[in-house]
């Protein structure tokens, strides 16, 4: 009858996906404008660049998942997604209904990661459309983005309540600097890297490479975090 | 009949005025001095300096939300206490009256920031007295303050309870080195740079176009948080 | 006769084992690994490969022990698992039975120490089977890993509720500098890093020194924790 | 008639000065050897020394103001002890009975620092007994102490419960670099740096100006706190 203080309207899918968005947007925006930066200021030396890239990847990461958290679970990122999708989908009729919405999702990551690399360029006063031309790849790297997103994934599915936007930031900050491949973790960030040739990028060749490990890391984490229920 | 022992007495507006003083005097007292230390140790390496201002920032400005916070609400920044204005000013009456007391709160942030510039001279022992010669422009720095203060406001606006501390420090210290501007965002902050020559410095014919941008980001932001609601 | 909702599930030693296996292994991973890509990039400017190395370590350290602290308390360190032996086993048949699950810990710490190493040769491409050559010892040293685990072992002992995860890591992070050694603290993380000849390295030979230095530094911290309770 | 299992034994006046002694051993050990540390690993990078310098100590104090804050309420400094005598003494009688107690702990303090000193020179295999011959002073550097002081002894009188360790560490972090001292704001830690010829040390000659800026420094500060009570 009466409306309490305490009733808190659910997000609608609109602002789901306007999240989503919003919010890998500004996450490409800071991996890669902050990469730029870093190239600039640091004179060739690629450790402070790296430590200035990680230090406001984190910070960013950190504000997005705790602001984006309560409206859509703050993913950034498609293979976080897929993980939510099977985790929660107890019944046929659900799965389908959450495809339908995590194909949005998903799609809103995508642009949304295309639009925050774009961004940087504009701020960078860079040509807005670039190709990267970093290859990277070979048997190393795809162990590293295995064991990268497998991390990502492993962690998210095994923190504390209220945790995931500390612990998700710190290990990132671990990532960057243990893995071999600086830790993309993310095909969104895969795409949104290929569309830059800076500090950041990857060129499209290395790209099938990359999310493929990323996929199988991100399995073997959904399996070996069950192992600890 | 009894006060109770959890009663807290409300902060006057001579106690909001000094918190607003105080703490934006510091703030740039941090934000111009760590400049000074840093380019006075970094030997030219740039990055390594932006890396020390932006650590004194965010620390500073962690510490003064947290400390002024319960008092003014430690905006530190004329486009907060705008934006707080309209947004918590239901009628007319209450209007009038609170844009008499921002009135007060916008004079002493920016006096507070000149102050903060002057501490700051006095204890590196440069003349108190300059006027900054770093020219900051184009189209690109433009857009950054739009989305430096526009990020700035949307955190304040969307932080969950108790965070905005944390939120707002770690998102200065992303925005340094992800905006190409190096996030300036504040208007207060604009003023205290004007007032040094040295690393944090602005021109004061680059001030017009960085406060201009500030404003059109601070009003997307508040537009925007309001489709999260 | 009916479960609660808040009824959780006490973990079973296999978990326990597989929480300190996997634990150790990232952690040595994290810290053999951030050595590496330090050594890569940091262009001979040792601070510089340190600082990058301590974040990396501390941001791993954090991590995981909020993930696997409530499964296995966290320990990846023998001493901690020997010094929380004694503390809380009050009678002699339930110290046999600790005594056994112990060894089982110990066990799984110092295997995943090796593998941890390993897998971070396996990113960065190098030989997998390595043995360092970096000599470390001599008086100074010693007492460093005296310091280094005795406060490890006090921060651990008398951290309020909750805390442990982030003392742990900030302990971690400024011992990294203070000690001479830069605080290796744990007899696992020697035996992991006997096995590569990169930045974090420690030569066999000096091994044990190392480790009898931290035995001493563990057992006088907790007589020293007793003296506060 | 029965205890209950909240019941907390009150640290005793023994507890209290073995915690500032060794709380002040380990801070100064932390500020005195990561200074030997970075001067040793940083080529001449003065600013790279400061940053894990800055570090180092920040992480040392949050540790021991989270571990020895329960027992001594971790004052580490001698100011600290008698702003605190002051502010909560009411009548004469608490006076002298305080006063006692705080001769006690600030003796401890000072033994703490010079003996925190010389065990990091045991660490890094340096003579023990030094004595600083780095000359600090001039005005500039006396009203950078006032500041410092001033602001550390701010934040502590008005910090929220429970935030005081975080506050303090943040504060001394951002401090270190705005202030053209480095931020001593201690008059233990101007004993303990006297007592070394290294990166944090402070000449016998300019010891005497530096504690009386921090006296003047912590009056003020507790004289303007009270103005936001």
């Amino acid at each position: 009858m009466t409306a309490t203080i305490l009733e808190v309207k659910a997000p609608s899918i609109y602002q789901k996906i306007g999240a989503e968005f919003v919010g890998t947007a500004a996450l490409l925006c800071a991996v890669v404008g902050s990469g730029i930066m870093a190239e600039r200021l640091a004179g060739g030396n690629v450790a402070v660049m790296l430590l200035a890239n990680t230090l406001a990847t984190i910070f960013a990461l950190y504000v997005l998942i705790e602001i984006f958290g309560p409206i859509s679970g703050a993913h950034f990122n498609p293979l976080v997604t897929l993980v939510d999708l099977f985790a929660l989908s107890k019944s046929d009729a659900n799965l389908m209904k959450n495809i339908h919405a995590s194909t949005f999702l998903i799609t809103s990551q995508l642009t949304g990661a295309a639009v925050g690399t774009w961004l940087s360029h504009a701020m960078f006063g860079l040509d807005l459309l670039q190709t990267s031309q970093k290859l990277r790849g070979g048997s190393g790297q795809w162990i590293a983005e295995v064991v990268a997103t497998g991390g990502l994934i492993f962690v998210i599915l095994r923190s504390p309540p209220g945790r995931a936007s500390a612990l998700v930031a710190c290990y990132i900050g671990a990532a960057y600097w243990f893995t071999a491949s600086t830790s993309f973790a993310n095909p969104a960030a895969v795409l949104g890297r290929l569309l830059t040739n800076s500090f950041a990028g990857i060129a499209p060749s290395s790209a099938a490479g990359f999310v493929l490990a990323q996929c199988v890391g991100a399995m073997a984490a959904a399996w070996l975090a069950r192992r600890f229920d």
